[in-house]
């Protein structure tokens, strides 16, 4: 389709790979974990000191073994997601310390918050997947949180969950709850029950964190995004081509490992990068290079042939505003129009990731289900435009009430949960709420409806008195 | 490029072109005017009172004249504007009796509201073209309102605008004035100055002032929209095929007018036509299948190989919060990513057109220059690259103090005139404002700092006399 975004020819994919290729090659990457350098050198690379470099033959022959697409299973069969090709996913923000009040007051964030935000993912009807470290609860000790998290996505949700990339450990704690939740660890071991997110620490690094984690992760067949966030004259260069050689460095690097770890482990091509505010220095993700980031890096993973992750409703403004509605908007169809398959960020993030909102979430889920009706394919066919009808309805006639009309409007015609609609006498009497107003009165509601989904008690059990003894040991 | 948006095949497209013809050929279309029926006749089409029956050899010659691009020349020779093919405008909001104001009441507009547009749309740095009736003036004789608007579209601002097309003696009066402007007819009739609005009444009616200035306008080789807002579900089907079909259908009747008053009379291939939501019947210009509508004409358009118009940055949210953000951002991005060429409506409308917003309008506004932005090309060449400066940089280098960063930030990167970047504590200190209400102070130094452009003072006051003696007349 005609499209006024770059599209980039395989030659200049080809140009944006050697570059890479000879990046990897001659000042390679830095992994800061014994057993990723350990596992490198026995495969034959290249090391010095922490260095490792990279041949264009080994990064070649783990993106052969790349899986293209996956399943990730959910507790809830019926939830299980595909991941790949034309298959996607929206998955709400992650990382966040703060929430924003409705009065747009920063608080930090509590566990309450956190389980608050699994009950709303469970409750969507246009969030996929639940995700990881929505918020970070303040009032929980930082050792042990990611046992709660990984508690609270299990319990309150029944839909695919992300995973604990906090620390080799932590990752190793995350899969022996999701093997008591799925009833042994082998049942496990072929089937992705998790989504993790590694980062590269640009320019060109891996912490012992991201790395033990992907080793973990990827060695019991869970699934990692390996994911790069430059900012743009920062941490990298201020060219958006620049940007994607470094990234795609990065990101080889990353899947290079997990294929030596195991061949075919399922990975995803990941980014957020975007550019450096000049005024500020701070990192600005409503700026439009965001999105033009998504775009590249969404054809970079076609090129090699694997799903592809962006963010996601990002945005700047630390409230619920128009600002947000147009940066979050912008970045999340980018997004999905271009192919990426793991939305990451697609619900809740405001001020440049520093904080979730609550009106905001419901606002970006609104989004998901405008974005996603967008994408149904209209038949086109001599049936369907039904010229007879026309032509019998005839010069100035009208079609409400038409059989047709009543049969499809409403698979046609999306029906918003949020939006308002109403006209300047209906909205007058309603009190002139703004939007995000009138999410602060849908989120109170959406929690006092929230069911908890059944889970076998023993499991639940099991999973409480894993918690309780890593703790507590 | 991938998307995920549906493409039209040609076989498709040639499915709602048969069905068009179809119905062209059996239905006809109703134009309640004289001339247009008496035009029609001598060239042979079949006439039943006033319904004109259309031959597909008939729409085909037409097709066959219409230009796929043109120029509309602006008043200042340096804002001229190409409109066709890659080359796109955006143009403000249209036809909004009320304007809303920063506290949510909606108040009727004036002529002064009218003359603000002008002066915001001559300092925009983003929109391309001067509207008509961005607002209608409350307070101006409805009789002769279209002289003022005509006159403050001329002394106001400098850029190309849209015409008159209120009726038949107005689109004259309107050409009138644009040659004193230009000094002459003459300098007129082979050079577009203007692009004037014709919409159908569906279904597949064209009222005596749209037709008789579509007349008038085309004789004098100005440039005509020629479009048609279609409720689905209401004036035409359900189903978005069924819509494209009978938009089609209407937008060629008058296309063809058009190039039977004069081969190669410049027209646009027009449509908004969005959904009817089904809770109150009311249009909703915020809804999805507005989007997909706009999609499906840029590629109908294009299989003409003429030009397209849609709107734009449309809303049914009655305040600028993040649903107008959202639904806005949406549309206008589809807009133009698929491909059309003149984007009215880019600018200030809220609640189903029923008003126009200042705030809005400066909100639009970034975001038109944000979408500019992203459809900025890349090089992607080795030395755009520059894979030996990632390597210099190295490991855990910085970029933000490198020569390349200097050099290029400034047109790498673009800077934002309204969304915010502040963190919390500046955000805080500066008062914690919505971005509505940043835009708020924002238009008032806009409208403070406006410089009325240089125009000959002989023209002017012809001008003015014109206005003077027809209000006399």
């Amino acid at each position: 389709m005609y499209d006024r975004m770059q599209e980039l020819g395989k030659e200049q994919m080809t140009r944006i790979h050697d570059a890479s290729m000879d990046i990897l090659k001659n000042t390679g990457v830095i992994f800061n974990e014994e057993e990723a350098l350990e596992i490198f050198k026995k495969n034959g690379f290249r090391i010095d000191g922490k260095i490792v470099f990279f041949e264009e033959k080994d990064v070649e022959q783990a993106l052969k073994t790349v899986p293209k697409r996956f399943r990730v299973y959910a507790r809830n069969p019926e939830k299980d997601v595909e991941i790949g090709e034309d298959d996607f996913v929206f998955v709400p923000g992650y990382g966040a310390p703060y929430v924003i009040t409705p009065q747009g007051d920063q608080r930090e964030a509590t566990m309450e918050d956190y389980d608050n935000f699994c009950k709303l993912v469970h409750s969507s009807k246009h969030i996929n997947m639940n995700g990881w470290m929505m918020v970070e609860p303040s009032d929980m000790p930082h050792e042990t949180v990611h046992l709660d998290l990984n508690l609270s996505n299990i319990l309150l949700c029944d839909k695919a969950f992300m995973g604990s990339p906090v620390s080799r450990a932590g990752a190793v704690e995350g899969l022996e709850m999701a093997a008591i939740a799925w009833g042994g660890k082998e049942k496990i071991m072929d089937k992705p029950v998790s989504v993790s997110l590694i980062n590269s620490l640009s320019p060109l690094q891996f912490s012992d964190e991201m790395a033990g984690s992907l080793i973990e992760l990827a060695r019991h067949g869970q699934a990692c995004v390996i994911a790069s966030l430059i900012m743009a004259g920062a941490s990298g260069p201020v060219t958006l081509d620049g940007v994607a050689a470094l990234q795609n460095a990065e990101i080889l690097a990353g899947v290079t490992l997990s294929q030596l770890v195991r061949q075919g482990a399922p990975v995803i091509y990941g980014s957020t990068s975007s550019a450096m505010d000049m005024r500020t220095g701070a990192l600005s993700i409503g700026a439009p290079e965001l999105s033009m980031n998504i775009s590249f890096t969404a054809q970079m993973a076609r090129f090699y042939n694997m799903p592809s992750r962006s963010g996601g409703g990002l945005t700047d403004s630390l409230f619920p505003d128009a600002q947000a509605g147009i940066e979050s908007a912008l970045a999340l169809y980018t997004a999905a129009r271009n192919g990426i398959n793991f939305m990451l960020h697609s619900c809740g993030i405001l001020g440049s990731y520093i904080a979730m909102s609550y009106e905001k979430f419901l606002l970006d889920e609104e989004t998901c289900g405008l974005i996603r009706h967008m994408f149904r394919p209209t038949p086109v066919s001599d049936d369907s435009i039904d010229a007879e009808m026309i032509k019998s309805v005839g010069i100035g006639g009208q079609y409400l009430t038409h059989p047709k009309t009543f049969k499809l409007c409403r698979t046609e015609l999306y029906m918003t949960d949020l939006m308002s609609r109403m006209n300047y006498d209906a909205w007058t009497k309603a009190g002139k709420k703004r939007i995000d107003q009138v999410a602060e009165d849908k989120v109170s509601q959406r929690l006092a409806a929230y069911e908890r989904p059944d889970i076998d008690p023993g499991i639940e059990k099991d999973l409480t008195a894993y918690v309780a003894a890593k703790k507590n040991g």
